[in-house]
């Protein structure tokens, strides 16, 4: 039998159970599932030894590899990051329950109630990288809107992995879990994520974590239903009537903060009125913070030892210390360049223009517009919603920051005493 | 050039088109798109001849090669079916506004802002079967959700669609429709069809309108988002607390009313404590109205003259006037016969059972359950929602009736002055 074959054999199968868990876990009761939840944080930190161990061998893997120290501070677990993922669990099991809730009712006039409940999608399957806190998180997220998971995590974070689903196993399943419901896939291969995009009515969705990759092979081979998530090439307009001093704060903030994640700024466009003044400060202190610069032939006139930016370069979700840099001559060529370049994601407008201020909100095209703060702040936790699954950059059923109501489903059920269609 | 070759420049210049006419539609009030709704059906009414001219080449085509009487009813225009398309346009026209509400918004504690606004899809894609009417309900729809269409009907109808995109583009134009907003695809090859499920980025849902084979077809080929609508294998549970009476209305109803249309039911299953009471009485109904019926060993038992139903018939959509029936020992039975052949569409339990309605309810994971009525009532104009694009048998974006809501995605704005995060 082939790798291919085998790895088909084991999705279809953990995808079947999964299926099967679901039903049982869409009606288990919300403390029911709470309980599930904290039994796991506590199982988490009493295994923490035994979870550092099998992280110690990814690590050890990883290292021989060479790869990259972020990459292995991404993958490495400590014992405050166990506690971390711990209380991420109880956290989830705090918030409010999202099921059973009526998002509308209403009753015809030959009176029929119909009501649209609020019911779990049944199994969300995630396709993730090296960072094994994920496996925690989407389990707590699924178990607690009443789904079951299928986890196809990376090669590189196979052991730690593992490790975490069995102590949330056995720990959820002590605790009421029902049986099947947490499927961790154990062939790491590309061909087993493949199958996970093709188990049509047995995934009800499915959400790709990770890099433009990823993210495109996923929407190009999966005929299950995908939600696309992540890819930030995020912009910043500097408008003519800009406050400058505030420009200069939020621009440093949205590249410096955390330049490795989807919501740091990418590119920066500037008005021509507002460029003389404003680039060569913000430039100095961008590359006192050790950014590199690339930008249009204004932009290298007014600041010297720019790089010269390409079309590649407006395209590009840097993740990194890199700010592309473009002079522009109105709101409509910074909305042209935002729509032609963009991802959807994040976008932002310094402006004390009202009209300008709203004309950007309107046309901009992305899950997220600001006027006059940083685009870091697109997040299901900085925005309140206690947890994220991921932000979509596509427009179908969730748009931005994804938590526990874009994990469910609205289901109508309609009560009759015998009326039929005339 | 191959012909192939020709249907992707004519299917990506056109969903180009959209794409730049759908930023310009929906920045369009409420009342200038209701305009332009109105003036397109005053210009239906005014060309009646001509779309009925154009009708007439449609069908006799379709005569020529032998079409069944069912489907060149379905082509066929006549100046009643004209009226009736300008109707549903004035219709929709005095619908309430999706657009612009704030789904949600509320401050955080930094002092952002953050609303929750409905906006426009962009480009909503339509590949539909033989009936000219689609092309006028998913323009008069796409239009007032602020939308652009792209609109790929059946060579059956391209005579009609042609005329009735003439019309409607005209007299939007005039009416000031942004030009490019409506376009209808001429090739109407499947090269055409799949070009279309290919335009990531410039399609933002397509939404598949027909049988079992061409949704199929879309799941399978599409990268962009789609909508799957539609195949209903529909099921009425006899349950043994049913009173029979409604029972028999119910079955009779969703049977006779309207057989080829996919909230109809598909399949009977019944109580075997009440099989035998039931199943001859309801038989001779069906029977006597034309009704072939297909059961299984008890059944047949019960009827005499009953054809056997295979595993085939539990899986089909008859959309005729074909049923199959099951006699099943529990409720559990029932739900589980339903999760494993239907569709996920519409499922009816009759019973004066509480518990037994409730678990119905709960446990059968189909876009609409009912108790105690017709499953034909799965309607967007029987439910009030005054139009209907389709019925979602999916569960992301829109389950169940789609109308001009599930045309809509929130988009967050975020209003600050000079926020960074911490």
């Amino acid at each position: 039998m082939a790798l291919d074959d085998r790895s088909y054999e084991e999705v279809r199968t953990k995808a079947e159970l999964a299926k099967k868990a679901s039903k049982q876990v869409a009606r288990l009761s919300a403390k029911e599932r709470n309980n599930i939840l904290l039994a796991q944080a506590d199982a988490l930190l009493a295994a923490t030894d035994k979870i550092l161990e099998a992280n110690r061998l990814d690590v050890a893997r990883a290292k021989e590899k060479g790869a990259t120290s972020a990459f292995v501070d991404r993958l490495s677990l400590s014992e405050q990051r166990v506690r971390d993922m711990a209380t991420g669990l109880v956290q989830v099991a705090d918030l409010p329950d999202p099921l059973g809730v009526a998002l509308r009712k209403w009753r015809l006039p030959n009176g029929l109630d119909i009501a649209q409940i609020r019911v779990p999608l049944g199994v969300v399957a995630v396709i993730y990288e090296g960072r094994p806190n994920v496996t925690v998180d989407v389990t707590g997220l699924c178990i607690k809107s009443g789904n079951a998971a299928v986890l196809r995590g990376s090669s590189d974070a196979i052991e730690s992995n593992k490790a975490l689903v069995d102590v949330l196993t056995e720990a959820g399943e002590a605790a009421g879990c029902p049986h099947g419901a947490i499927q961790l896939i154990h062939s790491v291969s590309r061909e087993s994520a493949r199958h996970l995009m093709r188990m049509t009515g047995l995934v009800d969705v499915l959400i790709p974590r990770g890099g433009a990759g990823l993210i495109s092979t996923v929407v190009e081979n999966s005929t299950v239903p995908v939600i696309e998530t992540g890819i930030g090439n995020c912009h910043i307009y500097v408008d003519a009537m800009a406050d400058l001093a505030k420009a200069s704060k939020i621009v440093l903030n949205a590249k410096l903060q955390r330049p490795g994640v989807c919501n740091a700024v990418e590119t920066l466009l500037v008005h021509s009125s507002v460029a003389e003044q404003f680039l060569p400060t913000i430039c100095a202190s961008l590359r006192e913070a050790g950014v590199e610069l690339r930008g249009c032939p204004r932009t290298r006139a007014l600041v010297e030892g720019v790089a010269e930016a390409t079309d590649e370069d407006w395209q590009t979700e840097y993740l990194d210390l890199i700010l592309a840099i473009r002079v522009v001559d109105s709101l409509d060529e910074a909305i042209e360049h935002i729509e032609r370049y963009g991802s959807h994601h994040s976008d932002a407008i310094v402006t004390q223009d009202y009209d300008a201020a709203r004309r950007f909100a309107d046309e901009v095209d992305s899950a997220a517009v600001y006027v006059n703060a940083s685009t870091r702040f697109t997040d299901g936790f900085e925005w309140g919603f206690g947890a994220e699954i991921g932000i979509s950059t596509q427009k179908l059923h969730a748009r931005g920051p994804m938590a526990l109501p874009e994990l469910t489903t609205g289901k109508y059920v309609v009560l009759g005493d015998g009326q039929v269609r005339g």
